[in-house]
């Protein structure tokens, strides 16, 4: 008998139907049920064989399922949780997988009150810039984190499921609050993200945009890789954690002005002690290491 | 008989190293001389049969030297050029794998004003965060390009033997001016390398930086990569072209001011719009199709 009897997917692109298709690979899941905006992307999983049947509504998904997984855009969660609400029976845990968690905590108090024991608000850590069922592969969690941000109302053996549920799926589970977890996210990864489709933007309405992307290499291809990422669900990240995104972006001009005045005064010790402090830093992060800083 | 009797590569790492691994490859070279800030470099490269032999000087170097690659940071060309210059003999052909071109063309002007016919400037496009001879490769140019700034007083056999010898490589040739050349690669190459340097050593000095990079994934991987890029090389290339770069990092720096407005507004549809254009140019790119921007 598996993990998961009836596993249920809300949003099955590549995030959740690499869940499901890493569950099925781990033999932790019975059978599973696909739900979402549109029909197209459902019958596209039907076909790829990620999920097993197309529910055919919330009353129908919900009925004997032990899992479901929100996998939509943070900005649908709402609308999401407000019409499975009255079909969701208790014992049915119900987990996320968005880039955001104060907003989805939100939600879920808004919309899911009278089964707080048994929604467990996660995020997998596992971005792509491709997006949709067909990127989706039973390896995209292997060794990559997912971190669950629990409610003070949350049964122990909902939160055990949904770590137990992304253990099978080859991830390293933490927990923390919703509140640094947002705060995190802002500075590591919506941050970047930010920057990538701002550099892109920039450079690709410029009159000789073709001149420039044709002189562009190895690093631009990689500092640049992200702004390919899903432009509707980094709006949703972006609006939904404004407040600790604006601040870290406050930092970062703050950081850049610094570097200009290096720059505008010439200052070669101070450029190379700010180039070598980073190359430092990120060659110790890549290497597994501690960070060094310069002080 | 090989293009090249005699090479003499001076400053002999990643790009003086592949260079002549390259060369060879195509037997395109006779035998290469090395020559440098330090010995024990050299003594890696003879050891790695990178080079043939290690030049006791300028003197020994250019004796019979058919062409000179000169592949050390860009900060030290001044020096370079005043020391071969007593010993360079018309028809020895001198080119460079500068990252900037305007500075060194000023210091061609300075230091080689007798054989100007002969020193051709040139950028093979080929960085990597990786540096030192014991990352040079024979592929490191395949199908790379290499961006040649003649002189007005270039000999067309001179820029017709360093074309020659980077297309032996494996690299594609094109020629601009000095100035655009500065000015496209602060947009798309210079610039990239500050913001990420930057956001490095901004997250690595904060008090937390541990807990931040334990939650960076692979988008921030590859966004900072080119931070662990050399740090002495950046700094020159900053310093040389600072004046494009300053613009490059203004222009920018108002492209994050309209993201911070429309983020701080809550302008979903504005967001969404600048990522989607990104986006579109970004993968227009990758994919080697004309950048189509919004407007």
């Amino acid at each position: 008998m598996p993990l998961i009897g009836k596993l249920v997917v809300c949003g099955v692109g590549l995030i959740g139907g690499s869940f499901a298709l890493a569950l099925r690979r781990a033999g932790a899941v019975g059978r599973v049920a696909g739900i979402g905006r549109s029909r197209a992307p459902l019958e596209r999983a039907l076909a790829l064989g990620v999920i097993d049947e197309i529910a055919a509504g919330w009353a129908d998904a919900l009925d004997g399922a032990d899992l479901v997984l929100l996998a939509a855009p943070v900005g649908q969660m709402d609308a999401i949780m407000a019409a499975m609400a009255p079909h969701l029976r208790s014992g049915t845990v119900v987990t996320d997988a968005g880039s955001t968690k104060r907003d989805v905590v939100d939600a879920i108090y808004r919309n899911l009150d009278a089964q707080l024991p048994w929604v467990v608000p996660a995020h997998p850590i596992a971005g792509a810039e491709k997006s949709g069922v067909e990127a989706a592969f039973a390896g995209l969690y292997d060794k990559r984190r997912v971190v669950l941000t629990p409610l003070p109302e949350n049964a122990p053996q909902a939160v055990d499921k949904v770590r137990a549920a992304w253990i099978a799926c080859g991830a390293a589970v933490s927990a923390t609050s919703p509140q640094e977890h947002d705060r995190v996210f802002a500075a590591v990864s919506h941050l970047p993200h930010l920057l990538a489709f701002g550099l892109v933007d920039d450079l690709a309405r410029r009159p000789n945009a073709e001149l420039l992307f044709s002189h562009a290499a190895g690093g631009f291809r990689d500092f640049t890789r992200i702004a390919g990422s899903h432009p509707e669900m980094w709006r949703d990240i972006c609006l939904a954690n404004a407040g600790a995104l604006l601040a870290e972006l406050d930092q970062y001009v703050a950081e850049l002005a610094q570097l200009r005045a290096l720059l505008a005064a010439g200052d070669g010790a101070g450029l190379e002690a700010v180039f070598d402090n980073a190359r430092r830093a990120r060659n110790a992060w890549a290497a597994g290491l501690p960070i060094q800083t310069a002080e």
